[in-house]
């Protein structure tokens, strides 16, 4: 697909990104100019000048790949990047479309026609339609639909209807297949009968009569076997096959373990309907990481830098209310102490450490546990290996650190059972860490939930209520 | 490498981990009722039973991939995982130390003599070597150097000598070369003289008389056009090249973008010298991810989770310690303000609340600003918009936030000023914190550092001490 276009390194793509920015602000410029001085909007030399730039940028952009100018889409702020976006050649919109982040592509369909959309998806392969039409006016998706031909529509429809994470959201339709009767000559001129193979086409699906899939030939066989052989002698029987509502991270572990650059989708019943590209899983293990990286901190979904203020407060809004009920539930265990506080005001110094270590501790135990299970190495029995193994962890840190704390309370405070206390608590909280840290991701891995998820919320509500409960109890009880 | 063994989708795998487990429980069974009752430990039947399941071991692990294998090696408690090992033939030993994760080929280096290792290596390409050197012992290194031809020994010296975040750290040696001035059917003829191609060929490339790169022709152009063209007609020009000292990150972004299979890297004169082929690009992607996740946590590498507590303890050391400091100068700020806190003691059940949700803003701000950073969408002019940015998001959430907790405090404390002091130190605290949040990683970006390390570390030691100073300080001067 993108054989004319020129292929970009990092400092190249800055550079065009500088060229790009720069030509839009001296258009800017012009326009302020025309602007301030309220000169007639179409003075022949402003315009001149003007079209002048608009023109360079569109040379610019024309000669750029697809993914590159959905780059620069994303680097601009909402006015220039929609300026860019209007000199963008209509046929190649869809593609960019499909390269978008989420966020940018919101705001670019946004501004376009039902008619410019149907254009602009115009050229698509019904799996990357599938890919798009969330995002598209439900009337947009049921025009393009009635002008697709039947197997198309078939093919849509299912690409549609998987869900996210599985095989068939990755998989798409670009297959070449063959008969396993014939020989490696007759396959080699049947290739050449094609403009271009499709994307990754690594090896080619051997089927029978009923589309039923027999095996793989990869091209590397084909390239040096002897022509006068048969396809049958040579295909892989045994290769790697999805199903459609395999889970992709599962897809995506196995291209990884075997290495793959293609793998055949089939139904239970063995028909070949698709297949998966190593590019599909590429993006998939990428965003994969990224939105787990933004659900750590509390973001719902990925931030356009330039969306408004509005948008930005939106998308954090949920985890700093989590953060706020449970911070405010910490905060009401440390004023049921109110009393223990105000005959020692140390305390209240002290406290906060206890609670801060307790939760970076947590948060270790649950990263190590969490990674364990996606990796598919927690059994049932190995719950009780690793609750020991982690709770010997947290009593050695707690003796050692918890011990270290101490001795600096003591000399900070001159007070032996503040000190003795402060330890006592540490090692505590840090037990408690531990077994939260092992019990949460498992726990909700055993109730069917991803044990990921908000667990990093849990651990830290957890070890700062529990922290303060456990030193301040503690000093209740013996220091006053 | 892979075609007789077998592929395995992930309930496979789970399914040969259960029997593996199984053989091995059975197997230790026989074992625990030797030993307990004391019985010779050649006793003829029980030796019989024991042989007979290590026998099924082995044929089961004979018929598995050696990325099968790593992943049960890393699923395994480490006696049973050196058991399996051993039962593992010599000859895959290279693949399988390859395949699994860095502290798990630790573990299995440790227990094997260096005679064993060289058997091991043996079959293995420089590129191969060189990703297992660095734990290798060094006379085991030094023989297999000396028994490389020259051409491989100068190969590894140049894989070696890369740090592991650039492009020649994944490059691999394994190319296929034609000259321009030939037709494809020469090619084609070429290409039979193989055994098989190197795995992910999805394009030869071509070279002049001094190794210098013309073009790439790939297998689809090949396989397409009639075999009577010369290749340098159908060749590509303009193909995406890297360099051995580019940043892999940048290169495997390359590969997202373009969704490439293979990369021939270049020298500065333009002399083809390996290739990176996506497989590498996904280990890096994967790996890039799991680092950062890990980093995130403070967890210092990837560990072994049967790996003895020792090992847990250091891993997880470093982060303690950092967190000790930051959590200790934290109380000292409450500690320089006891007199007050002894005055009103429920500023001590209020300040952790100000802290905690400072924290957690600066953590959204630094994950966004980070995110834009690696995307290259951050230029020295768009610090001051994405400053106003988190600023206004911080208002936002200091007034609508700040405000309700206000009320709060002002219904449980029955007083109106620490309301208004609640809330204005809520907002100063989220303005420290988005301030941080945009001004930490930039400065870390424009310092030539990682803007991604440590900063979550630091902004939460900011707004944690800074959150405490700001509620306590205002409080000093307005309640007191």
């Amino acid at each position: 697909m993108s054989d004319e276009v020129h292929h970009a390194d990092a400092d190249e793509l800055q550079a065009h990104l500088d060229e790009i920015q720069d030509l839009l602000s001296r258009y800017r410029l012009v326009e302020n100019l025309v602007h301030r001085q309220e000169m007639p909007r179409h003075d022949l030399v402003e315009d001149l000048v003007h079209k002048q730039h608009l023109g360079q940028l569109k040379v610019r952009l024309d000669k750029m790949h697809p993914a590159d100018i959905a780059y620069i889409l994303e680097s601009l702020p909402t006015d220039e990047r929609l300026l860019v976006w209007e000199l963008v050649r209509t046929d190649r919109d869809g593609d960019i479309l499909l390269e978008v982040s989420d966020a940018v592509r919101e705001s670019l369909i946004e501004t376009m026609a039902p008619a410019e959309l149907r254009a602009a998806v115009e050229g698509l392969d019904t799996d990357e339609l599938a890919d798009l039409a969330p995002d598209l006016p439900q009337e947009v998706i049921e025009d393009v639909f009635r002008s697709l031909p039947a197997d198309e529509r078939e093919q849509l429809r299912s690409a549609m209807s998987y869900p996210e994470d599985t095989v068939g959201a990755l998989m798409d339709f670009d297959m070449v297949t063959v008969r396993e009767d014939v020989t490696l000559e007759v396959v080699l001129r049947y290739l050449r009968r094609f403009e271009e193979l499709p994307d990754h086409t690594d090896q080619l699906f051997v089927i029978d009569r009923d589309e039923k899939l027999k095996g793989v030939l990869p091209l590397n066989v084909l390239l040096v076997n002897d022509p006068e052989t048969e396809v049958g002698v040579l295909m892989l029987k045994d290769c790697f096959e999805v199903q459609p509502d395999d889970f992709a991270e599962e897809a995506a572990q196995a291209f990884e373990r075997y290495d793959l650059v293609s793998a055949p989708v089939v139904d239970a019943e063995n028909h070949l309907i698709g297949r998966v590209t190593v590019n599909a899983v590429v993006d998939f293990i990428r965003e994969e990481a990224e939105s787990e990286q933004l659900a750590q901190a509390g973001l719902r979904e990925e931030e356009d830098i330039f969306a408004p203020v509005i948008d930005s407060v939106k998308n954090r809004w949920a985890w700093l209310a989590v953060n706020l009920i449970t911070a405010f539930i910490a905060s009401r265990v440390i004023g049921a102490f109110e009393g223990s506080i105000e005959k020692l005001v140390a305390l209240a110094a002290l406290m906060p450490i206890v609670a801060g270590i307790g939760g970076n501790s947590g948060n270790q135990t649950i990263t190590m546990i969490v990674r364990a299970i996606a990796m598919g190495q927690v059994k049932p029995d190995a719950l009780n290996r690793l609750l020991r193994k982690e709770l010997s962890v947290a009593v050695i840190n707690g003796v050692v650190w918890g011990g270290l704390l101490g001795v600096v309370t003591w000399w900070l405070y001159s007070s032996v059972s503040l000190g003795l206390v402060m330890t006592a608590a540490m090692t505590l909280n840090l037990l408690l860490a531990a077994t939260a840290g092992v019990a949460i991701p498992i726990f909700r891995y055993r109730m069917g939930g991803d044990p990921a998820i908000g667990g990093s919320v849990m651990i830290t509500a957890l070890t700062d209520a529990g922290g303060f409960l456990i030193f301040l109890g503690l000093a209740t009880l013996f220091l006053l």
